[in-house]
């Protein structure tokens, strides 16, 4: 199951810079420059897709054995996470123009919280049929956190709802969750609190 | 010979993905509403190269070992399916026009029914020649049916046959044999039968 | 080193079908058929490739140790199976019209008889550095055979300059050489001498 | 760990001739020819991923354990990687083009020095969080070398400012780069050591 999984994974993160293109007209460095919307749709989805891949690495890791159910959603998560490229690059087109960002932020808003719901799905599956190894079953290192999950779905949700008025908006937030989601806050906090007990 | 199955496997299902695009003129939303048949042929391709990798897992987890010719009948399955994107394409194509589709629907029909058949004959292969581990050649789960094969492929023929009359419902038929090849039907029989019970 | 391996010859043998596309003018039909020469180097590469893996294969696992030098080696290899996919699409578009074919054939040819004579390169450097594990070193079976490297090798030379007179029959001999290193030959043989013992 | 990256690397490798492609006008082989700075582009990029990747997996290799902060680093080593191929094109065309050369070649070089030094950061830090296997964490055998490192990024800073007067002898410096970093030094001292006690 690790290697498709991963191979999707991969490919799609890979494929997302087909799409990055320049913007004529303009000078190079102008072309270049206002090629940003494509950059920053470029990166939340690279996050977005390596979050989800985080997640899915610790949880693969301390699967004990898998069930043909399991099997069933992790390809409905590929499904989605393989979609990616798409929206991304409808995103990207949108942030340029004036007109048609609604209509393709809010697909892409969507995208992304189905990533994050059908992962958090498989994970709840692995737990509910006790399918992981059992001294790993309640250590929640998910990467990106069950805990978290509630607050994580409801920034998309806000956001999606943001999006049909002011389109940008949406899209620093989802910048701001994949940057959350893949952060190791865990760490940082560790990092401060050691510096602090420095001081 | 499974990291580069998988590889080929994942490639073929997230290349897919390239050539999806919006349909213009209209509006946005109708431009992404009118796309439907390619996310239609993108869902039937993802799930049939799905099925066909649950397939083929199902059969590496069991081979004992393998010999020259099991790998040249793996090299033909994955040929044919690193060759599903492009009659993908033109099936997305096709549903959106009026006059040209039979010829493209076939074509892709034909591609389905192939994988399926190399998919049987590799599988048929290692049984005859006895690669499989002897306590799990009898077990039965190759991940979308040894039983079905027959209706299965009886489904594919007729749907043939009928798409060179009416092409949108052979595609509508390729949907279904998806569907049921991937669906954890088994797992959904167990449910009804412990439901029932619980009544 | 097999799974960036595997990596690249899976996903050069994938996106060779990225550069498929239909031939206009003429009916869906023509369209479809008129790109034979499209398909055919589809194939040829594709086999090509696979022939490739499966000497690749056999050498890794076989090996007992890597060193530096193999791992260059290898990745030499691996540049030019990438690099494939560009005269491929030339190949094909060459086959189509009448003027432009010899460069393009001939490029073909080269890349072709490149990733023949790298492959045994890597092979002969793993077995004069002692790199394989001493059961297996004598074995021979190296999916595409030592013992034939030379036929093959000027099997290719001979179609690259015939292709600089008649290039389709030099794309007929690399068609054929492809299916020469795939087939299971051994196995034929035996198959016909059990056939042959049972008359 | 490994397998998502080694993906993401050889996809990246891989998807690199996907933008190859001819220059017309002119006769087939004027215009294959004329294709040059795509190739050395295509070239370049190839043996930079694959200098990374050496460095990579002489890095996993002899990873005992990883943390989150690791695998955090990985990922943007991956996001750099797979962003290649975009500055990739860009600098291909450059070469070929007389005004718009500098600001690419720029970017192109920077993506390349970031690779190394975020390639670089990766093994400083799990070193420093003792993360290798002890007997392993000392033999340097880190694939393009420690040692070289304050060298190499020099080289890439000395020739991204040259680039700004004269791109093309930047774009000849990364090939050296390129070269330096994946021939096996080593092997080649110790080879010419032989060679002179022979004598």
């Amino acid at each position: 199951m690790e290697a498709f999984s991963d191979g999707v994974f991969g490919v799609a993160a890979t494929l997302l810079v087909v799409d990055l293109a320049l913007r004529p007209p303009g000078s190079p460095l102008e072309q270049v420059l206002h090629a940003w919307p494509a950059y920053l749709a470029y990166v939340v989805s690279f996050l977005t897709i390596g979050a989800a891949w985080l997640g899915h690495t610790a949880m693969t890791d301390r699967l004990e054995k898998t069930d043909q159910v399991l099997m069933r959603l992790n390809l409905l998560l590929l499904l989605i996470v393989a979609f990616l490229p798409f929206p991304t690059r409808l995103v990207a087109d949108a942030l340029n123009s004036t007109s048609s960002e609604r209509v393709f932020v809010t697909l892409y808003g969507v995208s992304l919280l189905a990533i994050r719901v059908v992962g958090f799905a498989l994970d709840s599956y692995a737990r509910h049929e006790d399918l992981y190894a059992p001294e790993t079953a309640k250590d929640g290192s998910d990467g990106g956190g069950r805990g978290a999950f509630g607050s994580v779905v409801s920034g998309y949700l806000i956001a999606i709802l943001v999006g049909l008025v002011v389109p940008e908006a949406a899209v620093a937030v989802y910048f701001g969750l994949a940057l959350y989601l893949v952060l190791p806050l865990s760490y940082l906090r560790g990092l401060r609190a050691r510096l602090r007990a420095a001081r």
